[in-house]
């Protein structure tokens, strides 16, 4: 089952800037070879589903060893089986309707 | 890596009326053993984070089966390591400080 | 524009455990006249668009006031125009269909 | 109150192809003054919090309008009090915590 996701992780019970937790997180993403691609509110991945939520408890897991005593995460999870879709067609349809 | 967690997965390319498929979610959610309590939008569960994630991919799956082309899911996903957590608790400690 | 939505708001920057912030935010939604529903990763909400939108920047700015350095808050919102719907009606359309 | 915020507009009860929908979402956002950036599985935006709502009331009423009766859309919110902080900061410190 191939997936377009989006993943935001929150850390929490640490100080109010977290961006040494965000970096990790997305190192361990780009590193699983899902086409990783940070956002200013989450980062962007695609894949098969096991390798994603493999990765995305590495995360966890990476986050608490690095200090986090509570992680808040969001994840918006897309499939579709009536055509095969990238992250990147997705973004290419809204270019081309917006011509 | 235990979690708790709140699922709510949207067919698209169906009609606006998509009670059947969030029944049939939901029931896979609760035979999975996750402790599943629905709610006006979404699902909470609760348990180990393989076991969330197959019975999810078990839905997606269903979903697409009984006629859904396209789902969009999203999903919150808490873990801690300062202690044990559990969906009752997290009421109950609202509750115990509304008071 | 009535909607139906699901409030989280994951205070950053103080203690793991932050229930009390949640039963503050929970009583401005509920004061707000909103048909607030607590569960266990959010609350339910429903009403007028302005309203709910008036009572979540009043929650973020009573945690901010109460010592929260950062907020992240995520929300699920839905409007329909095909049929009016509450809450309880979607509640009632999975009890209906699990039948 | 500033906000940075992400947001994900699903069109129920239309085709599974939604990019119109999305492009036009885009177009309310991007008009709005909200520094709008696409990714592929959502827009970030960021201003003044009674101008994105706004917005977003806008993409509700103006994809209703365009045809889809029911509308899922899924926000993340983030205010901070701490320190300003804008779409742009928070990729720079990802970068700069990754040297």
């Amino acid at each position: 089952m191939h997936v377009i996701a989006d993943i935001c992780i929150v850390p929490m019970g640490v100080g109010a800037s977290v961006s040494t937790y965000v970096t990790a997180a997305y190192g361990i993403l780009a590193e699983a070879g899902l086409n990783a691609r940070l956002h200013a509110y989450g980062t962007n991945v695609e894949g098969p589903y096991e390798d994603v939520m493999a990765a995305l408890r590495r995360c966890h897991e990476a986050l608490h060893d690095a200090g986090a005593p509570r992680l808040s995460t969001t994840i918006r999870l897309g499939t579709r089986v009536d055509k095969p879709q990238t992250m990147a067609d997705k973004i290419r349809a809204v270019d081309e309707a917006a011509l």
